[in-house]
């Protein structure tokens, strides 16, 4: 079996950039995630346009975010209370986010909210879950010639 | 920011090996994911063992599991009651699926279930969700010099 292409040739997505874990305490998930798991953290940011506090580890080939709720609005609190913590979201790396976003318009495919910045200040836009079969998928889009 | 380092460098986890989607209806969800968001199907199989019929397709730097539930006893028809169409297991691969269950052990950390059989015929193992703030989080052994 074929594991998988390192960059897929010709579609809308071109690699998976990473996964995000809805966490009730952010500093317990850490500590269980980088010290017992021994994932490696990257960065720690608060995002309050996105209603989120994130801690990115390194997965090897993408990331593993831990997503703490941040204010009152926050999708994570929002998240957790239907669902409690687990698996929110897949975010995958796109080489243009309005092309992308043309093209699944096209077939049908719709945004849960316009475009805005996610963390490290990429572009980036959620897909409606109820076009993907459930999966909160997120589109990202790096500055050309980012480092990786 | 760095992205992420391509392979870790000495933790348990090397990278990220797929991660799994929960669905009601395979079909419908193989027509979605590869006719309207472009992803390409690399395999299709059954694994009645693990109460699974899985459509694999290619992510890029992983891959993205569809998951349908198979037989009664099913997980994934359990999922589904629970929580509806989603995402419900992120998997990463480990040198030794033995020496990561023990290093695991020691830090309190428990599988779910011995380990078994997953698509590919990979040795697996489940991580206690309790363990891992409700990630559904799977081991995966490749045999040594498996082609990427």
């Amino acid at each position: 079996m074929k594991r998988y292409a390192e960059a897929l040739p010709a579609g809308i997505f071109r690699r998976l950039d990473h996964i995000g874990v809805a966490v009730a305490d952010l500093e317990a998930a850490r500590r269980r995630y980088v010290d017992l798991l021994g994932f490696v953290e990257l960065a720690r940011e608060a995002l309050p346009e996105q209603g989120v506090e994130a801690i990115l580890l390194d997965a090897g080939n993408c990331r593993l975010e831990l997503l703490g709720p941040l204010g009152e609005a926050s999708p994570i609190a929002r998240f957790l209370d239907k669902r409690g913590e687990g698996l929110q979201q897949a975010a995958f790396e796109v080489a243009d986010l309005d092309a992308a976003l043309a093209a699944l318009a096209e077939r049908g495919i719709r945004p849960l909210a316009p475009p805005s910045r996610g963390a490290g200040g990429l572009r980036i836009c959620f897909l409606h879950p109820r076009d993907t079969h459930g999966v909160l998928l997120e589109l990202v889009e790096y500055p050309a010639a980012s480092p990786r």
